[in-house]
């Protein structure tokens, strides 16, 4: 009898199979073929959903409760609208710490405030100890297009610039870190930031195509890109920004950052001549002061995303198989 | 230290002080002061949430993935919008067998069908197993506000009648039996159904407000509706439509319908002079056609709801306390 494994909901490759195979083929409606991070409605409405179940629910640098707002608001904005109306549904363990859930809630207020949108929809459901693992968020998100935005993969072309927009791999670290209690000398903090000021400081039409590395990592969100487009991408593993302690982290427990989650960072495919001038723009504001290029598009169509190693080899970069770190998000 | 009970999950009072307390205080924006079934954004939409927690997946007349879709197309719908479009979002655990998730999703397939309305947006997680209960889904959606509503608990007058679109206490009773296994001879069907069709069948100004009596039953929801209007309400225990099956489970039980979960019915108050208009439409569709006026508002103002009951007295109808039944929806 086939079973569900923790690598169906890692977002890797045997989700990407599952969602496929499960769900478009019997939901089978036209909003679902063009699987981004967020649906177009309306004309100019972009709509998503995100669950959190990450454990530990506090961890260096935020919580499930800012967690929740950052990853759809991230969402929605990598999609080209501009975040405005959030719901919550939380389900919640009984017995679980009243103070707790108060941290939870002045930590989704502030983070709402920080990114200026609101959460104008709420459901409360409390269910029996050991029926959830202290408490799960839901949160979808409500965004206006960007006029000035035209985010379409169809676009990528030869020569585009691949840039990221920080570090990698902190949230992964920093969760891994947090849950294993390793003796670290220092922590190492998440990435958990809203985007979309980030975004909205350089959104125009010379960005082809945007999308948040978070479960699966960089290397899978690349992968995806690069399903939609018609090109190979390579990317120069000398020029990834990866933080030293997460790298330290990544070779003590035979780990990857490519495929760390992030939380707070994005990807952006941008036409050559616009590239620099993106990249000083993203530069100057605070999420996006390690922004770097990491690689390019390139004329080759055998949809492949490849690496340049440090050693100065070259590889073929896949999606996540299996799980890396289940609960991440 | 202060914990998070089941009671505070039960739709009941309970649960009203938390949500105010905790969330409507803290989050504190003006979508929020008006708690209804959706929050009314961009003019002219409709936009709700919900989490679906129930224990059975499967009972008589449904399954977690068509209650899932009925719940979130309700709250549109008696928020006065049409439901167009909807996310959800699952949480599964490890281990989940593959058959049933496709019969889930094909459950949510037939019913989306049939009220006419897309799930455009999605998320799939999966946690470890005993971290979560079987399979927990978040639905949120969104409507568009019908042209022709004028709902607001501020319109309701002395003399409106109450009407409840037929037989409460089904889905509660269908639940229970399903999860006890008591002995019946005969099953109990859940009413989960979509009431966008019923709805837009009889929507006009003369209907002041309505509400699906889900969580906390009939008493629960007369209350909430009693608590936006300045007068008292009356309903007569005679009038109420109760099946025989699930009167009789009721009185084994020592339960009362009054407080028992309802997923595919809605009470409406509506002005005298077009109650037996509405009410003769109502019946003229598969699914209003055991509605019944159960009582009206009053001239007093204690903001008090009433029963008459069958031997003929009259006592105060209060609001849930506590918590029923757990995991009904």
């Amino acid at each position: 009898m086939r079973k569900i494994t923790l690598a169906h909901g890692s977002g890797g490759s045997l989700m990407h199979e599952l969602i496929k195979d499960l769900f478009v083929k019997n939901l089978d409606n036209p909003y679902l073929n063009n699987l981004g991070d967020s649906a177009l409605i309306n004309k100019n409405l972009a709509y998503t959903t995100d669950s959190f179940v990450i454990n530990p629910i506090f961890f260096p640098g935020g919580d499930i409760g800012k967690l929740s707002i950052c990853g759809t608001v991230n969402d929605l904005c990598v999609s080209g609208a501009k975040p405005k109306y959030l719901s919550c549904g939380m389900i919640v363990e009984e017995g679980f710490d009243y103070k707790d859930l108060e941290k939870i809630t002045l930590s989704i207020k502030k983070t709402c405030k920080k990114a200026g949108v609101y959460v104008v929809a709420g459901d409360f459901k409390v269910v029996e100890k050991g029926a959830v693992d202290k408490i799960f968020i839901n949160t979808s998100g409500i965004g206006e297009m960007y006029q000035n935005a035209m985010l379409s993969a169809s676009r990528i072309r030869p020569g585009d610039k691949i840039i990221v927009s920080g570090t990698i791999g902190d949230h992964g670290a920093s969760v891994l870190l947090a849950r294993e209690e390793l003796k670290f000398k220092s922590r190492i903090f998440s990435d958990c930031e809203c985007l979309n000021g980030l975004i909205s400081s350089i959104i125009c039409k010379d960005i082809r195509f945007m999308r948040d590395p978070t479960r699966g990592g960089l290397a899978t969100t690349l992968n995806e890109i690069n399903a939609q487009c018609s090109y190979d991408m390579t990317i120069d593993e000398r020029t990834i920004p990866v933080k030293e302690k997460v790298r330290a982290l990544c070779e003590i427990l035979g780990m990857d950052p490519l495929y760390m989650a992030n939380e707070g960072k994005a990807l952006f495919i941008v036409s050559p001549k616009s590239a620099s001038r993106i990249l000083s723009r993203m530069k100057s504001h605070p999420l996006g002061k390690n922004s770097r290029i990491i690689g390019e598009v390139e004329k080759r169509k055998a949809k492949k995303v490849y690496l340049k190693t440090k050693i100065g080899g070259t590889r073929i970069l896949d999606m996540l198989r299996g799980e890396q770190l289940p609960r991440i998000c």
